[in-house]
């Protein structure tokens, strides 16, 4: 029998498989690709100059747009949004639209071509963190920007378009509507409870144990009880804050390594997976401190969406967050 | 440069890119694969013994369960919900839950593995058509059930976990996030205008011409101005009808051709993708006869969702539908 969650974030349910569960070998995920020759990479040390010029870069040697960096921000070649010009807003007919104003910005944040951050060091993965947050500084002072959202696409089917694994980030100017959505459904468990809805969920999970992969005295990471994918996992800040921004400087390290351990085992278990993830934060200029809670969200992509899960907003899981967690956990 | 666009009914933005349009020969999406030995295929003649024993079917010649049919309607062997027992809910925590009661039917719309949709007679197109409205019209008696969703996954990229072509069907006890969301949006457009927002978007789009794909009587496929995906087409009743099961005879023969022949036109000029297709259609029992319209939504899958689209819920959509729909009609 099968059953169905609902996530008091964003109404959304989910159908939990508990007759057949698919175990982790089972899947058959579009394997992430390593056949592309370094020489041509433009992520590569040496092809500098194959990207834009850099933004900033962390280095240690070396001079700009040259080989020695540990991290390494361009603009995207093909950008989903321009950042020149003015915002301009217009009808046509009932609907609305805009010109594409916005930034758009490759994090290199691995130099290797074959790492993911599964695979890097303590260190390496604190300046991964430390560039997300200097981008996110640095851009929000544009009074065009209402958002700022920092993803990575990790494998073509999760739709990386280059091989050499990367973060992106994008600022827009208007807040989206999926961040809306959370937004106001936190609002609104706000003012009928007087509490945020993530502290509550966080308190849950502590409680339960059930679901929980990684832990330690800021994070935790956990398979939320209505989990979307398999093997979707939550990192959430112990203590409540709802901008990525106002991370603490003792938190960064932290963060760091409950991200890179808990996406170790992910790779681990299920054999290198492709994935997204995404950082959930408030708008810039947001005021909604009390109510709304920041946190990563991790999605490997392991099944594809298909119909039903399109138009219906329910999404079919075949493993239950419970079980997923158990054997994230059990990984040496 | 690009553009962005906003869809009144769901509040969706999509990017449209201007600057590199890509060409319909450019996409690198998943073949559909045509593998699989028709002597193991379940949905293939002589092999009816492989699935449940059939709801319904459309023969002229054979018994229940044996060859001869042209339309054979079975219940899902794994279903993502249970059609037996009584509807039970519950809170855990902060979350909701129920068992997981619902009905989940294949439509085995085509006798032939290797045909789909593009590739049938209009006389087996019109049994399409009549086999979904069977279907709903039985199920809406089941007092628990609040919602049927008809949709079609073609090529295991969309979500076919069988190459054999096929629809599917599943009955909800509740109402879908995805559909409350329209449901929504409309009745706060009609309360403001006292107007279907769909027939207004139906008026624009026959008027400014530049987005349609295929038009009879009754029915317009077109690009829609704010398409997530490239290649993306909507079906839609000339007429205001907020039920699909309100269809007329009449009506069933143009619905069957125009959907026909525009997935005819998407299968020629793209080479065959795959692709999802979904009924939107009122709730059962839904009093959105005024302000809601039914339609059908095909979403070719072409590229991969990433990130950034399920971070914001923008699309980036490579193509703007009015080239999409010139490159559409001009398939010979």
């Amino acid at each position: 029998m099968s059953q169905l969650r609902r996530d008091p974030i964003t109404g959304r349910w989910i159908i939990v498989n508990y007759e057949k569960i698919v175990e982790p070998e089972e899947f058959s995920f579009a394997k992430v690709a390593k056949s592309e020759s370094i020489e041509k990479c433009p992520f590569c040390y040496g092809n500098e100059n194959l990207t834009p010029p850099e933004i900033v870069a962390h280095r240690k040697t070396g001079d700009a747009n040259s080989p020695g960096w540990t991290i390494r921000v361009v603009p995207n070649k093909y950008p989903a949004l321009g950042a020149l010009g003015e915002l301009r807003k217009a009808g046509f007919g009932i609907f609305d639209r805009m010109n594409g104003i916005g930034a758009h910005e490759v994090i290199i944040d691995i130099p290797e071509h074959s790492k993911d951050i599964a695979d890097i060091s303590d260190g390496q993965a604190e300046e991964v963190i430390w560039s997300y947050l200097g981008r996110s500084t640095d851009l929000r002072k544009d009074p065009r920007f209402k958002y700022i959202l920092i993803f990575r696409n990790y494998g073509k089917s999760a739709g990386a378009s280059l091989e050499h694994p990367h973060s992106q980030l994008i600022a827009l100017p208007i807040v989206p509507k999926r961040v809306n959505e959370e937004l106001q459904s936190s609002l609104e468990y706000f003012n009928y409870k007087d509490r945020c809805v993530f502290c509550d969920m966080l308190s849950q999970e502590m409680n339960d144990k059930e679901r929980i992969v990684e832990e330690n005295d800021f994070f935790i990471c956990f398979a939320p009880y209505v989990s979307r994918f398999p093997y979707e996992m939550w990192i959430m800040p112990k203590n409540h804050e709802s901008h990525f921004v106002s991370l603490q400087k003792d938190e960064v390290f932290p963060l760091a390594t409950i991200l890179r351990n808990s996406m170790k085992k992910l790779k681990k278990l299920l054999n290198d997976p492709p994935y997204n993830y995404i950082i959930h934060t408030s708008p810039i200029n947001g005021h909604e401190k009390e109510y709304y809670h920041w946190h990563i969200e991790i999605m490997p992509k392991l099944v594809n969406v298909a119909g039903f899960e399109w138009g219906s907003g329910f999404y079919v899981n075949p493993i239950p967050p419970e079980v997923a967690a158990k054997n994230l956990v059990g990984v040496k």
